[in-house]
């Protein structure tokens, strides 16, 4: 029977994404992993049986945590489009102010998971069970967006989705790949207006 | 005194973009990169030392390749904004016809070169001399967008153009590690929608 301590296993996986951000795919061996979590020699090949799994827990783990980051946005934030921010030039601004706030998150506190994420995206292009397990990642994506949009009140056609989340995804790319001190408020912000105006309707 | 037969080289280069894609960074070593240019054994370590020597060389090959075909387009495209295509529905559809056909091509026949160069990206976090290497492409993406839109005479504010190629090569990522049955026109011209929409002034 495998082992079934769920705290151990979480340091596991939780080490095996800090591993990737910081060495990159190549970096990430069951001992790496054993060791960046403090467990004993043998107790990651115990959980995970192959280095395909371990790379597939990694997956599983980030998408689970990028839907609880979801969750937590989406209570976070109420409703705009029944205040009196209801005017256009209103909608794309605290639109803007909330995709800033997301993107700079995402590229500064979460920069080591969504480098993980970018490593298993490309190691995924040659396994396809990884490709299967991150495919979780687009579909909560998308249904997160539509229905926050719904509960903001916002415009956004709902056609447009899925290439706003492609957009947003591929900006974060470009963020989280370059130098950490040269990612500010101001570039981000201006990536962001331009998702924005890509999102809402032409007047 | 280092060899300096600039075609074997080429093949040496050309071969570790290749593996690059193929295998990812972990893949590319010497002994494979002059198995796959069918080069005898310590070819490889005669024209790079080490195996960083190895990843900035195919860095400088792809920004060389990516800079060849931005020249190649220039030359395609001749201006627009001269003829009758003025109004702003015209030129939103010849720019959304012009990117959707370069984008489709960067995700299908060059695949294998942007795949190679999202691994060198994300290497590159680790290994500031790739960083250095790699930042040609911005550059030169930057300096061929502004002058294409003066030729074409589209109305993109030139301060919107580091957005719009963050928007655009990170679109690039998602489609590249998208399997590739999955990259249609269709979704591809939908993206390219979104980014005409952020690239041209509201009405």
């Amino acid at each position: 029977m495998p082992p079934t301590n769920p705290g151990r296993r979480r340091a596991l996986t939780d080490a095996a994404i800090e591993l990737l951000a910081v060495s990159g795919v190549h970096g990430l061996t069951h001992r790496a992993v054993e060791k960046a979590a403090g467990l004993p020699s043998g107790t990651a090949s115990n959980y995970f049986r192959s280095r395909e799994a371990l790379l597939v827990a990694a997956a599983e783990r980030v998408v689970e945590l990028h839907h609880a980051d979801m969750d937590r946005a989406a209570r976070e934030h109420g409703p705009v489009g029944t205040g009196t921010a209801t005017a256009p030039a209103d909608v794309a601004g605290h639109l803007t102010e909330l995709l800033t706030a997301s993107l700079l998150g995402a590229a500064t506190v979460l920069r080591t998971r969504y480098l993980a994420i970018f490593e298993l995206r490309l190691e995924a292009v040659r396994r396809p069970v990884l490709a299967a397990a991150l495919a979780g990642l687009q579909d909560v994506s998308t249904r997160f967006t539509a229905g926050h949009h719904a509960d903001l009140g916002l415009p956004v056609p709902p056609e447009r989705i899925p290439a706003l989340i492609t957009l947003y995804g591929g900006a974060l790319f470009t963020l989280v790949t370059a130098p950490p001190e040269s990612v500010g408020e101001e570039f981000v912000r201006g990536v962001v207006r331009a998702i924005v105006r890509a999102a809402l309707p032409e007047c």
